[in-house]
């Protein structure tokens, strides 16, 4: 089966999510809108499509068309060898992979409080509240809850969710970075008190195949116009 | 099997999606925290608890203890007959749901942009700015699409999909009246452009399990605490 993920083609975002599984997986995909943006707002603005979706990323596996990263992943986790195959541990999966969307909300939000449709320099002042809120309160909290499951996990030690690596380890990768990034001030602060995290982190980030797509011009740098974003002001 | 319920005692919130799509099947359920709050704050803080919820809802099931509401609905929807069983068919239904859910995440944010932490009595001035975008653009957007995706079910015109009633035609009946109590000017406004989302409302509203649990004292009202919040000087 090659998948077709369709992502916004210069930035990491959401995309990057279903990206790391696909990476990780070693799974025949085309990453479409990097070569052919025109054939994403295509999809986005055909008025026949019965199941539409209202914003990337999508999916199409076959006959199927999937938007919701979180919806993406949770088809994708047996497929590609990123998850159980019982109900139980895909509802717990896919629980873990909302409230990693929820942490992405509360990022997206610390530049873009009163909406996204105006630039971040027209909403500074309002950022800079919702900034001091997520860097005081919100991020640990968040990332102590991540924590606390990882470390309740006695059945597979140094993974989120059973024995083996899940989209969601991937997932805990790629906020930790991004929020290493964003963030770097605050994550000196926290880190210490989030070592299974780090070490995760560390631990996914040597993997082959994601050493290689690390490596590779796939991966798109973080940037200014992603959901983690680099602002000196923002950072505690 | 009896369901238990967790979420606020106080307020319709994300827990009324779960609520609605319990009443609706005849399901026998426990709203637990309206009888017992102690019971949830004990779930919340079970140090023990392998799979512990970051917040409310929760539902327990025999053994199973599943959080975040779209999950929740995903795992109850083919258990009440609120959802066909096929996999595509749960994918799309899924995946409105999140959608649903990124605009409940919208509205709560006109009233409170720079956090939960802090009443919104001291964000007024940020929320003033972001209702402005929510009311004269987004909640436009949102609306247009799920009114879209239920013109485009033709094998079951009236549903938002396939041919019988879903947990997603219980939300999106929650979402109208929530914005009809939140935002009445706004509605008064985007109503006629919405018509197919409007007769579904008040066909739900009609249905006798629905009629008589909005009836009854089992329905909290709309009130100041909830996400629908109604504050006339951010309704556009």
């Amino acid at each position: 089966m090659r998948y077709e993920l369709y992502y916004w083609p210069t930035i990491q975002g959401r995309g990057e999510f279903v990206r790391l599984a696909l990476e990780a997986a070693g799974a025949d995909y085309v990453d479409v809108a990097r070569k052919n943006m025109q054939a994403m707002l295509d999809v986005l603005e055909d008025p026949k499509l019965a199941r539409p979706p209202f914003a990337p990323p999508f999916l199409r596996a076959g006959r199927l068309l999937i938007a919701q990263t979180a919806n993406i992943l949770h088809f994708l986790g047996p497929r590609l060898g990123l998850s159980p195959r019982a109900e139980s541990s895909r509802l717990w999966l896919h629980q873990l992979q909302l409230t990693v969307e929820d942490l992405i909300v509360d990022v997206h939000d610390t530049h873009h409080p009163v909406g996204a449709h105006l630039y971040y320099e027209d909403q500074q002042r309002e950022a800079k509240r919702r900034s001091a809120y997520f860097t005081g309160e919100r991020a640990a909290e968040l990332l102590g809850y991540f924590e606390r499951v990882l470390a309740a996990n006695t059945t597979g030690r140094g993974h989120m969710a059973g024995r083996a690596l899940t989209y969601v380890d991937l997932s805990m990768f790629q906020v930790i970075a991004g929020l290493r990034y964003a963030f770097p001030r605050m994550m000196r602060r926290l880190e210490p008190s989030i070592p299974g995290l780090i070490t995760l982190h560390d631990r996914i980030a040597r993997r082959p195949e994601i050493a290689a797509y690390l490596d590779s011009d796939r991966r798109i740098p973080f940037n200014e116009d992603g959901i983690f974003r680099h602002y000196p002001g923002l950072d505690g």
